[in-house]
């Protein structure tokens, strides 16, 4: 088995998981969530997102949160942007560390930004060079990267045309997204595999939703190809506002757990990760997807 | 990857399933819950357990099951014992496919059987050897193979010695269950490497658990290590009476759902087995643990 002694673990339930509720989440809580995951071990996090807040009204306080929670110098926050707008806007705000996001499908782009995928990855071009210039860190999305609603399942070819020319842009970090949570560990190690052979400068990150129950074999499959960072929500929050039925991304602490009992480092704390589960339950109406946290009562020694 | 090109799955539901259920499951529920499997393609199930009726009553109706049931020619139908006293009332009610039960853990096996293991194993040589000059199939489950609820992690040696032992007197089917949910990719794939070492003359099937959601991620672990056989049960039914908090078994239709995603051929209907998903939901008061039959009315194209 082709594993690693290390694996990086990127939080993103602040974002990919809350904007997913349908019920507007007080900015304090949203905050104390984040202060909470800084204690956890996370070096990176999504924390907020720059969309039109009639659009996504569960992120209309990103200034708020970006500005209002507690900055770890050690800790990366990214927000993400749908386009030159929430550039401007993320921008204003002092962020330092970007995520855009494109659809590897185009009908699927159109649903999410209101534009075809062609029309996103050029107008991400001027704003990856503005934001070079300012030494803003650049993490580019693939959304729909295995499998789309609309589309069905979506050649390898098309995420890995996408990875190059994104990749030619100088972008920091490349993820590969299973936004609706279809893929299959073949799948995913075959995918990587390519995406091995194009020696991108980039940094390579898989994203997994649990929507089959695959999420963690997706993640063996991917850390096989050679794959060592991953997108995790913490309790398995998340879903897709436009994908209905969507599960939750593969929650943190699940995969965590997983990769401790593997001997895998993340140097990520258990317990500090169920302080933020216990944070996220009240949260939201739906039963989280982790597994973890369930079964701690019954931990076995 | 190293992958099959087929894979037979055992359905486990009506018994290893039913039996945790603590509330009476009438008897023309269960038949009629395996004459439905019956039309699912799957082949080989195991139908009922002979076990003293004061110690597990949900299968206290046995025999009136396995002599209720429509008998498929091509059908193998299992029946779980104990003892030497399940042995006889299994062959008393004319069962022609066996399956024993053994705990790598002593402890685990006294709580399960309420004998030490050395004499859970010595008893079963006398029912292998009666058995054998009827023609009898056996199938020997090695419980606890991974992890025990009161031992912790179960040292690979101790389970790799049990399946020599067994192998020996020549059952079979050697089944490497982690009864509890809590084996890891890794350590599945290091157990089932030693396992192809070992070179036995019986089949190897494996048998998870999804108490952590890695039943999914454990099955792909063990095809890479070359096993092509797994139980599993429908809707996710299951858990263990004796290991508080352990989730059920890998749903088969989660399975059969990922092995053909994967183009991977188990000759089972993934339909049908949602019909006896539909059969076995209104019989259980918990929520049933599989993800293909909650998803499926956002199917995606």
């Amino acid at each position: 088995m082709n594993l690693p002694e290390k694996v990086e673990i990127i939080e993103v339930g602040p974002r990919d998981g809350l904007q997913n509720e349908a019920e507007f989440i007080a900015t304090g809580h949203k905050i104390k969530l984040i202060n909470a995951l800084n204690k956890t071990g996370i070096k990176r996090m999504e924390a907020a997102s720059f969309v039109h807040p009639a659009y996504v009204p569960q992120m209309k306080d990103a200034a708020e949160v970006i500005n209002g929670i507690e900055r770890a110098a050690d800790i990366q926050y990214m927000a993400l942007i749908p386009n030159e707008k929430g550039f401007e806007r993320a921008r204003a705000n002092g962020v330092k560390a970007l995520s855009l996001v494109v659809s590897a499908s185009n009908s699927f782009n159109v649903k999410n930004v209101k534009m075809g995928r062609e029309e996103s990855i050029q107008q991400f071009e001027s704003v990856i060079t503005k934001a070079k210039v300012e030494g803003i860190f650049i993490r580019y999305n693939i959304a729909t990267a295995f499998w789309c609603p609309l589309e069905g399942k979506v050649d390898l070819k098309v995420s890995l045309e996408i990875a190059k020319r994104i990749d030619d842009l100088g972008v920091n970090e490349i993820v590969f997204c299973d936004t609706i949570g279809r893929a299959n560990p073949k799948q995913v190690y075959e995918l990587f595999e390519e995406v091995q052979e194009l020696q991108l400068k980039a940094m390579i990150t898989a994203h997994f939703h649990d929507t089959y129950g695959l999420a963690l074999a997706n993640i063996n499959a991917a850390l096989q190809a050679g794959v060592s960072r991953f997108d995790t929500s913490i309790g398995g929050l998340g879903g897709c506002p436009f994908a209905p039925g969507a599960a939750g991304n593969v929650a943190t602490e699940d995969v965590v757990f997983m990769l401790d009992e593997m001997g895998i480092g993340t140097g990520i704390n258990l317990k500090a990760l169920l302080s933020c589960v216990d944070i996220v339950k009240p949260l939201t109406k739906r039963e989280l997807t982790g597994h973890y946290h369930k079964i701690l009562k019954y931990q076995h020694t």
